[in-house]
């Protein structure tokens, strides 16, 4: 069953076993936040759009009971993996091998409480092609950031909610890219350490929404100033994210003065 | 020279005093935020969109010397008391009366090192008109953000740096006017207190920038976690800025991990 173009690594503590490819696009932490940060509740229906190796649909899987799990991925040999990482963790992912911007009709035909995305970071317009073609295809854009929102927003039923993380340095891009379909935008800034500039935004928007956008305050990831130990440093509730595989502690409430 | 329907308001420390309508718009703290982020220096040229009764341009003029600087303002009375309040303080402010979607052929003809504003606070589609009309335009969006913005784009040199101040709820509408022709995007919330959520956001930008879009880490403008005296309690660095005219404390550097 092992293949020695792949490993096979733990997630969520142990609790999470996943093949994926040696070379190219390798899942990590952020699709383990993406998963966390999704407000699913058992019985409802989750369309991942760009689900790679099924990392993150799979961590949802895993904390919410009962969900109707779709995963849409372009290339085959991702999308393979993800059907049998699915099979072998016993957790509900049916996945698609498609191009986003042409879903087959089976998905089409549906709607989805939630639509989660963990699209490609940079723009190529603007860096350097990758050497793998996988790992360019994971995080090159071959398929523009309006797709990836417009795809999502048609999917979406009514008052659903879409969720995403991306590299900070792509947020304007993202922004511009949603329309008057989507409101109470959430910004959520992941900072490496206390006063440093997050790296990574989680996003959340609702189909139909009308709260305004909101830039929350942000949530920091390691403890400490400095990596100061080869310990890891995850602040506890992050710790608790990735090796317990917990909610995202998304901040809610009132807007206080 | 005093009118009763006008007050006559410190800024600065009392290094600047400007006349404004009692009733209407009344510029706060957030034109001299706006004036302190500008990184202007001596013998450029600044074009303020927007200028209301001048706050913001005659604070950053007391802050660098020599600046040309013009003001538009569409609005007679407004336009009128930043001419008077630029010439009593004796301050360089050439003020126009005009709709910035249709600025003066003199404007036209010129392009800017800086472009500054303060645009309305509120997307009247989806909020109530204020009662007083000149509070309503300068509140409310007559002109929506895009066309802020393009004037803006139009008016500033190569190289030439726009600063805005905006309340948040505002910055997905803003990053959206924003075309290919700016760059160097930078915003920086700023939060009430430690942990709160930013209910403004200053926003650099360069005309030709290349550099990727930044969100920084949220500056706090209060000490303390709750207002607890009747004292005003503004962090050290922010009394400066609003007391002593300083330049604002722009976090700059890499980015670190």
């Amino acid at each position: 069953m092992a293949d020695d173009t792949l490993t096979r690594d733990k997630f969520l503590g142990g609790r999470l076993q996943v093949w994926q490819p040696k070379t190219g696009y390798r899942a990590g932490v952020d699709a383990v936040f993406l998963a966390s940060a999704v407000p699913a509740k058992p019985g409802q229906r989750v369309l991942e759009l760009g689900c790679g190796v099924g990392v993150a649909s799979l961590c949802l899987a895993a904390r919410v009971p009962d969900l109707q799990i779709t995963g849409i991925e372009l290339q085959a040999e991702y999308s393979g993996l993800a059907r049998r990482n699915a099979e072998e963790n016993s957790l509900p992912l049916a996945v698609f091998e498609a191009d986003l911007a042409k879903l087959p009709s089976e998905v089409r035909q549906q709607s989805f409480d939630h639509v989660i995305a963990n699209p490609p970071y940079f723009d190529r317009n603007k860096s350097h092609p990758a050497k793998d073609p996988g790992r360019e295809t994971a995080f090159g854009e071959a398929t523009p950031l309006s797709k990836w929102v417009d795809a999502a927003t048609r999917r979406l039923a009514a008052r659903g909610h879409l969720t995403m993380i991306l590299r900070t340095e792509r947020l304007a891009d993202l922004l511009a890219a949603m329309d008057d379909r989507l409101g109470s935008v959430e910004i959520l800034p992941l900072a490496p350490r206390v006063g440093r500039r997050a790296k990574l935004v989680l996003i959340r928007a609702i189909k139909g929404g009308r709260a305004p956008f909101a830039l929350l305050p942000p949530v920091t990831l390691h403890d400490g100033e400095t990596h100061l130990t080869d310990k890891d440093d995850y602040a506890s509730a992050i710790a608790d994210v990735l090796r317990n595989g917990r909610e995202f502690p998304w901040p809610t409430g009132s807007l206080k003065t």
